[in-house]
C-alpha cells in the first residue's frame, strides 16, 4: 500500500543507480518480498528524494535505478525537541513521536529531577539513534532528524541562543502556545519538555533569563513522553502545518 | 508537588467524609506516605472536585474530609476516539495519551485491516480500563474517560449516528483538521484512526456516507498510536482548549 522507502547516499542517489545491500536489501527482498521492476523511494535524508524501481535482485543486493529526483524544501520551522531525560524506556516512545511528529533535532539533556546523562550508556544513545532512523524511513522524513549528545543542564541553557523562539511546558502553567507563537514562523524553534515532577523554580528562572516562555497544554496532566507531541502538535497546528 | 488524587463515590463524596481503603488507601499511606493533616484532591469522576485533608490515617483505611466542593463544567466538545484494534500492546499506548489527552470515551473497533474484536479477551478489556482509570487519577481528570465495548466494523458505523461531527485520519490525505471543523464547538466529536496500513476504499465510502470527513495529519505517515494523539491535539488546538 505504502511504497518502501530507503536511505541512501547523496552520491549514489544523484547518480541515478543505487545498491542496497544488508539490512536494507534484506528488508526489500526477504520481508517486503518485492520483486523486479516494482516502485521503492529512495532519500538521502538530505532532502532529495527519488522516486525508483527495481532493477534487479541478486542474492547479496539490490539495484535500485532512479527515475525522477526532487529536492523537498527545508521544514519550516525546524522543530528543537528538549526532552529531559526521562526513566525506563520511556525515551524510546519520545523518539519515535517525535520523528513521526516533525521534530528534527531531538536533544536529551539532564536537570533537577531527570535522569542523568552520566548513567547514559553509548549503547542508549545508539539505540535512539537506530530508532530514529527506522521511525524516519517509515514515517517518510525526507529531512532525517538528529538525536543529538545529550547535554546536561548548563548545556542546555547554552545552546537555547541558537534558537529564535523557545518554548517549554510548564504544568504549573502558562500561556496557550498558540497565543506565545506569532504569526510569523521561526526558523529554529526550541520545544522543551520537563522531567516528571516539573522543572524547579530556579532552572523556571534559568528559561526565563534565556527569553524561554512557560506554556500550558490544558488543565490534565501529562506524562513527560505525551507533553512533548501535544506540544508538537499545538506548534504544528498553529502554523497551518498540520 | 502535584496533590494526590483519588476517585471516590458520589455519594461519600457529597456527603465530605470520605473513607479510603485497599489500594488507594495502600497508595496514600504506604506508597506517597502521606500524614495526617495533608491536603488530597477526592473526584467522584462525574465532575465533583472536592479539596480535602486527611483526618485520620489507621492500618486499614484512610479517613479524609472534604472541605470545599466544586462541580466543573463538562467537557467541550465530548471526544469520542474510535480506534482500530492495533497489534501487541499499542492500545495500552493509546489509552494512556488519550485519556490524558482529554478524550472522554475511547472505543475499540475492528475493520478489515485491524485486529478482531473476537479475539480480545475480557482480561484485555478489564487491563484498559484499569489503565483508563489509574491514568486519569494521574492526570486529574474530573470527568472519568470511558473504554467501551469493541464494535465490529458495523457496529462502529451504527453509533457514529450519535455524533454530531466526525473526522477520520486518513494517510492518503484529505482536508487539515482545523479547516474541517468549524468556529462552532459539536456536544459530540467522533476521531477515527484506523488500522496500520489504513482504511479499505469500501470503508472510506461507509465513512463518507456517515458524514465522516477524512483529515490529514501531514505529509508524513505516523503508526496508528501517535495518530490520535495528533489529531486530538490539533482538534484541541483548533478550539482553543490548548
Amino acid at each position: 500500500l505504502t511504497i518502501a522507502r530507503f536511505y541512501v547516499s547523496s552520491e549514489e542517489l544523484s547518480g541515478g543507480r543505487v545498491v542496497l545491500a544488508g539490512q536494507d536489501h534484506h528488508h526489500l527482498s526477504r520481508v517486503l518480498r518485492m520483486r523486479r521492476g516494482q516502485e521503492v523511494t529512495v532519500m538521502d535524508g538530505c532532502g532529495l528524494v527519488g522516486r525508483a524501481s527495481i532493477h534487479e535482485i541478486t542474492p547479496m543486493q539490490s539495484i535500485i535505478v532512479v527515475e525522477e529526483l526532487v529536492k523537498m524544501d527545508e521544514e519550516q520551522p525546524r522543530l528543537h525537541l528538549y526532552q529531559a531525560i526521562p526513566g525506563a524506556k520511556k525515551m524510546d516512545t519520545v523518539v519515535r513521536g517525535a520523528v513521526e511528529s516533525g521534530i528534527c533535532f531531538i536533544i536529551p539533556f539532564s536537570c533537577h529531577r531527570s535522569g542523568s546523562t552520566r548513567e547514559l550508556s553509548s549503547g542508549k544513545m545508539e539505540r535512539w539513534r537506530k530508532i530514529a532512523l527506522e521511525t524516519s524511513r517509515l514515517a517518510g522524513r525526507s529531512y532525517l532528524p538528529e538525536v543529538s549528545e545529550p547535554l546536561d543542564w548548563d548545556g542546555a541553557l547554552q545552546s537555547l541562543c541558537c534558537l529564535d523562539r523557545i518554548l517549554y511546558a510548564d504544568e504549573r502553567g502558562g500561556e496557550r502556545p498558540a497565543l506565545t507563537l506569532g504569526d510569523e514562523i521561526p526558523e529554529e524553534l526550541g520545544l522543551m519538555v520537563g522531567p516528571e515532577g516539573g522543572f524547579t523554580d530556579v532552572e523556571r528562572e534559568d528559561l526565563a533569563a534565556r527569553g524561554a516562555r512557560a506554556v500550558t497544554l490544558g488543565k490534565n496532566i501529562m506524562r513527560t513522553d505525551t507533553a512533548g507531541l501535544v506540544l508538537t502538535a499545538a506548534v504544528r497546528c498553529h502554523y497551518g502545518l498540520l
